[in-house]
């Protein structure tokens, strides 16, 4: 496997991810886009990722650039607001940041969201890398160029479409994630295997073992591959017009869930129970066999992903559901399998056949 | 002169500026962006504009869509907060508004940089029209895809590069505009003589009295030789890299000065206080002649505007320039002209000289 994957963007190249399993190179995978160039650093991060690896990065960049500040978030989703945006800035216009200066997300999904769209936004845009730190955000969320934060209970209502200079992957920080968050990863992962690449849901089931105890060569395959996906989904439709919305496979439902439970579980476990929900509806329809849906359930549980949830109603997630900007004409743009490895758009399930397959996640 | 203006972004065409006299043609100008592709319409504009051309607006529109609602700001510059673009986010939201809806920008600069921010920004991103109801927007922030708000007092602070599907110029609605709105229009229309065309200049010396009297065919011929020199500059620069900050001219303390009198000058009015001091620079320099600066005092003068301030400290507007967001390296990156009609940078004026320049147009 090269270490290295361009990224087009609108037919030209974008930018790279990088893949390496310390922070030592960091600096090095700056060459290209002429780090020189950059006079301030402001490193993003929250309170747990900090006491991890802040320092790490730190040391690769304190002596390169005339300043390098770090602001720190709280972990977790509801800091993903306008008003943690707002202190952002802040700390940019305190420290005088110009269109040529940085900023690094050194985080998960929330911090890379959030520190993107602050760098979209800030004197109508800086530049910005992404230091994905868990299995979700490497294998999705740094990847494309979405960027937002959450409003008024909607996930990611307000973003944009901003490309970052850089995506550097060390893949050794996945060692201290929890089992948890480690399984959230997983969830996305899966996602690959069933909207485009049956081999690579074969890999998984293949692997269980290897996965689980982060050997490090299946790890990094894994997480190639899905950044593979990933890339040319997000080459052939960018701004999400057509099949970039494959990705959203379990995200409608599982959206949904995670806004009714009040953001108690987090998004890759909403989104394991999204899939088997989606994929009940392909059952229904003949596209997906029930042993296939049971071999996904399966291979959901061997990587500590839930496939029910408890205490919500399926008619509030159904509600739920229709109000994620995921509409087209009042129907919900539904993903669901045509086949394993091959996902495809819905628009006309009945209203009855949702939430038949919402219940179907519910328990009691 | 024809009445369209067709406007490249990245070499490729991206929209039209579409010049009339009545907004009687607004639903055949957007034929070209095949508004059936659109559900629903938000007409942003503000509690002035409002009285004067929402109604017209909305005749043109009412039984074209499936719902065409109205968001009614306060009129001026206090408006554009980021407090502002939620409320206006939420009425989007109340209404199920969806990437396939589509905004309108109905009034003066406000109006148009909030509504084209909140459009870059909903949803990552929704579709919006400009149609510019003051002088000062019809020549200059409808176009080129400048979006913002101001952040704890720096104008412009948050926003992006997005672009309208149309602006839509209606020249009439000049009319009704106060002789100081007027004349803040003509700030940036005479800016446009002083750093680009000398020839311009001097039309503008020679029709005083037809512009001022709104002579049909002599505005028409100003505002279109205004938004085609705009286009010509973010046609090649569209992201501010280079020539498009020759439109700042005027502007580095002229935003210092809005910022110090708390916004109770007019932006227009600020501008033109700005370039004489700019002009006063050059002078020094020996660009230009003192002969040129007396005559660009007369024409803002014929023209209704101020060409000095007072009640505030030239040290504090010298600050406050610095905090402004065009610095590089600690250094003001100015805009000056190497002579009529012709700009370009400078960085190296020390704080004594700038500070002569300032109090230059400062009484007392």
């Amino acid at each position: 496997m090269p270490n290295i994957l361009p990224v087009k963007y609108e037919d030209k190249f974008c930018y790279n991810i990088n893949f390496q399993s310390s922070f030592n190179k960091l600096y090095e995978s700056l060459i290209e886009i002429k780090p020189n160039k950059y006079d301030k650093i402001c490193v993003v991060t929250d309170d747990i990722v900090e006491k991890y690896y802040l320092d790490d990065v730190l040391n690769t960049l304190n002596d390169k650039f005339n300043l390098v500040i770090t602001h720190i978030m709280t972990n977790g989703e509801k800091s993903k607001q306008l008003s943690e945006i707002e202190k952002l800035y802040e700390e940019l216009i305190n420290h005088n940041f110009s269109r040529k200066d940085l900023l690094i997300a050194l985080g998960g999904g929330v911090v890379g969201d959030m520190t993107g769209f602050c760098a979209s936004t800030y004197l109508r845009g800086i530049d910005f890398i992404q230091i994905p730190t868990t299995l979700l955000s490497q294998v999705d969320s740094s990847i494309g160029g979405k960027t937002g934060v959450d409003f008024k209970g909607y996930k990611n209502m307000i973003g944009a479409f901003y490309m970052p200079k850089l995506v550097y992957i060390n893949t050794s920080v996945l060692k201290t994630l929890s089992k948890e968050q480690f399984a959230c990863g997983m969830g996305e992962v899966i996602k690959y295997g069933c909207i485009w690449d049956s081999n690579f849901y074969d890999f998984l089931k293949n692997n269980v073992s290897y996965i689980l105890n982060k050997d490090d060569s299946v790890l990094e395959e894994m997480i190639y591959t899905c950044c593979d996906i990933k890339r040319q989904v997000v080459e052939i439709d960018p701004k999400e017009e057509s099949i970039r919305s494959y990705l959203n496979f379990g995200h409608t439902i599982g959206h949904a869930i995670e806004k009714m439970s009040d953001f108690k579980l987090f998004h890759g476990q909403c989104v394991a129970i999204g899939m088997v929900s989606a994929m009940y509806l392909s059952v229904k329809k003949g596209w997906i066999s029930r042993n296939q849906l049971d071999d996904l359930k399966d291979l959901l549980i061997k990587y500590n992903l839930p496939i029910k949830t408890s205490d919500i109603s399926a008619k509030d997630v159904l509600l739920a559901s229709k109000s994620d900007k995921k509409m087209e004409n009042q129907k919900i743009k539904f993903i669901v399998l045509e086949k394993l490895g091959k996902a495809m758009p819905y628009m006309d399930f009945s209203d009855d056949e949702l939430l038949d397959a919402i219940s179907y996640v519910i328990e009691g």
